[in-house]
């Protein structure tokens, strides 16, 4: 790209946009180049369009000069890149004013969403319309894109935490600038669009995911009805190996729709970097926390090496039943379970001694992770998951986090695999080992996001203000990467850093690629995500 | 196409597939190009390929020779066009003796199939197996398609009736000739790619369902474990004006998941055409059966204006309380509601007239079609809908039906609405006016395939030997769709009649037209198969 090609662009852009509305200036653009980890990509400006026909504006004058464009929506891609780019030079589409929520029907429960739009922001629309609806929520930010989230495939955390499954027809600016509409919504006036997602012919919509397409300015999402109960359940095993049995309790209570969330399990390196930053009084500064380690600190904090979280929705007589299917399954295999509704999270909250003294069962420590865990499975966002990024830092989080500019390390990874214990115990045996041996702990949550799948996250935490460190995490996740995918275990999502796994089949790639070219001959859109090179 | 090139390409494939598996015989070839309807199309040969790799050798010797191939996967496309062709000409690419099933796996739930697979196959697989997996059969019938139903986006009627979401990655041999997988299927010893559908990067699947971009040779769906208990229920308003309150009334419990399968609500002519034939001796040979005769066929059958049936799955006590949400709901909504189970059905089938005396409800003549309509729910497939294909035959139908062979006229058109009562209300409206105005029943049936939107099937039934009739039915086609549209209702699905219906926003059929260029240039495979012209 030549330096006259990007300045006549800016140009361009600054006569679509308004002035205000693109910057060059280092300012902006290096807190933009700026990950959790690693990385050498840079940001040449940023554009902050406010409606679709600026965004095709946009696309129309980048591709006319030949400069790439990499669209962020809220750009909280923490741990998988942040709104770093895929390629080494790019302009910064930010969407973050295309915040508009276009259409909402309580009785048909949907919402339709511009990118911009962010989890915090939907909440507080559903909420001031005292709405019966649910949302669905990631364990991101109030501050994540909705629209991001689920074109990346993320999940949340209650019966509608599958994304894609939820999601019904978008709008997407092609790289040419031409608009596209999925499903129903291409034909004039058609009632079914937000409640059909297939419309008719080849259905498109998972195109546009993990991809670079288009630009998508606009999405339907369903939400859910709010049960007329809510009430959600902890369990822990206390045995290291103790996971294969728990899993296979769950799985058949997940295939028959007692459980319809997506039912979590976290061990216990992940729960200690939820409730507290690492132990570096305790251990002397030695890292990385060593198994033998881990049993004080469970017994400590009241955890288990395997702690599960889920919901159960319905009346109360569904829940009670529920409750009981759940007991059941799990007779012998944990070592505690609770269950808690909004009357008893209020009731902890003010009685949370004598509740100790009388059911054995602490929750004092606990409560400050439990109750963003709670809100999750109602669709509620929060910044708690946030604190964990901070894990080894020697200060503490501030008030206002920033991972980005804070110099956390975070690198997240997420194999996928069925939901049988012995795979579980698979993913989860070398993961730890390939943790260690480089000097991280290994955290990982597994999230039942099908009925048939565990969604492993894994995070490899660090400081990137220690040295050597960057290099000695990515170290760690092709290490993780080339051991995990041997055995079988592929992830379902990449960092900006990773997007070589795409490589596979060959002909699924030159499909791909060839498509691509149809719509992008000058590769102006996000150059490199998601495709092979 | 000239006849020099067709015939080179025959003797190609015949060294392929061996003589015995390709066929230009009139007495093979005729039968295939006549559907329930009118259609001009020609079939100038049949191949039947027996494994992938004689379908790649197919689809390389029709790109070279430049000669239309038209896959079908078992032809049971009844009312849509059965195994007629969209383009003018064509080979068709009979994928019958692909019929393996390939995978299978108890504990996870799913089944990896071939095309040529039906759904009696697949049904006697499990059952043999004393499997505690239930399959989802659609109405169609025994020798129908698993895969090819799946491909056309079917719907079922158990809790996995909606396809699309059931399906968990595909094979596909492209135009090329070459293999392409889908999800994680495409990354060696992916342990995730039969319980994962979404793999890594776009997700493609959907592209493969209703459009001629490949071959599908492999699919791996999903099975449902069979509930502890399951319950169908059936209920019925005698008032033609109940349709709206009824929807209003089940939406929420499918929308909270209360009701977990694809309910069902038929209009009285949907009713008596599943019953028995046309009453001509009762109408004095006078078409079509006016509004006004109904209602003494509804009190001499025992049927209402609106017939819901739908089933209550899992313990028994989660049974019970749905039981309790159904008939809340429906309180004062309904004339009757009745629960059955395998243990009342076995009781009705020996005792249906002291049943009768008791309950008051009676089902002797109902037993006919209610059998295999609980059946359907169980995901037990079916021959008897197609009876209801013979509604205005002068004969009986034959022990082996065959609506092609037997000149039953039947069109069907399947428009989608969202799930309210006004929609519901509007859209049948429409088509009681239209189609009685064009001389034919307007039989209706509404399924709830997704929590949001009613599929509603139309047939237009009637038989091919009444001269004028042909037209006359795909008029009253042309005429609902054009009446439909304008009210915002749109099909889910075409008939190959039909494919015109694809216009609507023009960048998707150019982004479509596009991909189709790069996989097909020459335009080989299943010409205008969803694809707008």
């Amino acid at each position: 790209m030549r330096d006259s090609d990007l300045n006549a662009a800016l140009a361009e852009w600054k006569t679509a946009l308004g002035e205000e509305n693109v910057t060059a200036d280092a300012s902006a653009t290096l807190p933009a180049q700026t990950a959790t980890f690693s990385t050498r990509q840079r940001v040449l400006a940023i554009l902050k369009p406010a409606h679709r026909a600026e965004v095709q504006d946009c696309l129309r004058i980048a591709n006319f000069h030949g400069i790439p464009v990499y669209p962020v929506s809220r750009g909280k891609n923490w741990g998988y890149g942040s709104r770093v780019p895929t390629a080494p030079e790019a302009v910064l589409l930010d969407l973050c004013r295309l915040n508009r929520i276009v259409d909402f029907d309580e009785k048909l429960a949907y919402v339709t969403l511009e990118p911009g739009v962010t989890q915090g922001q939907l909440y507080a629309f559903l909420a001031e319309r005292k709405s019966g609806l649910w949302m669905d929520a990631t364990g991101s930010s109030n501050e994540a894109s909705v629209v991001g989230n689920a074109l990346e495939r993320g999940f949340g955390h209650t019966p509608y935490g599958e994304r894609f499954s939820h999601l019904c027809g978008l709008e997407a600016v092609l790289p040419n600038g031409e608009v596209l509409e999925t499903g129903f919504h291409r034909f004039p006036g058609a009632k079914a669009a937000p409640t059909y997602p297939f419309g008719m012919g080849p259905y498109i919509d998972g195109l546009f995911t993990q991809s670079n397409f288009g630009v998508v300015t606009r999405m339907t999402l369903w939400l859910m009805p709010a049960p007329e109960y809510f009430q959600s359940f902890f369990f822990r095993s206390d045995n290291p190996g103790g996971l294969a049995p728990l899993v296979e309790a769950v799985r058949p209570l997940r295939l028959n729709g007692t459980i319809r969330n997506t039912i979590h399990i976290a061990n216990d390196y992940k729960v200690l970097s939820g409730l507290r930053q690492y132990p570096f009084e305790e251990t002397g500064g030695q890292t990385p926390l060593a198994p033998e380690r881990m049993a004080e600190f469970r017994r400590r904090l009241h955890f288990g090496s395997w702690n599960g979280s889920g919901g159960l929705y319905g009346t109360r007589r569904q829940v009670a039943e529920a409750r009981r299917l759940l007991r059941r399954a799990l007779k012998g295999k944990i070592d505690r379970i609770g269950f808690i509704d909004d009357r008893m999270l209020a009731l902890i909250g003010r009685f949370a001694t004598p509740f100790r003294l009388l059911t054995g069962w602490d929750l004092s420590r606990t409560l400050a992770i439990l109750r963003p865990v709670f809100g999750l499975m109602k669709g509620i966002p929060t910044d708690q998951p946030m604190e964990s990024a901070y894990w080894r830092k020697r200060t503490v989080p501030p008030p206002q986090m920033d991972p980005d500019r804070d110099r956390c390390g975070l690198l997240w990874y997420a194999p996928v695999a069925p939901a049988t214990g012995q795979d579980a115990v698979a993913l989860t045996d070398a993961t730890c080992e390939v943790a260690l041996a480089h000097g991280f702990e290994p955290a990982i949550s597994m999230t039942m996001v099908t009925e048939r799948s565990l969604t492993c996250v894994i995070s490899i935490t660090y400081d990137r203000d220690v040295a050597g460190d960057d290099d000695a995490a990515l170290r760690c996740l092709n290490a993780l990467r080339t051991r995990l995918s041997t055995l079988g275990y592929y992830s379902y999502r990449l960092g900006v850093q990773s997007m070589v796994e795409m490589q596979g089949q060959n002909t699924y790639n030159r499909v791909l690629d060839s498509f691509r070219k149809t719509l992008d001959p000058k590769g102006i859109l996000a150059p490199g995500r998601y495709s092979a090179r």
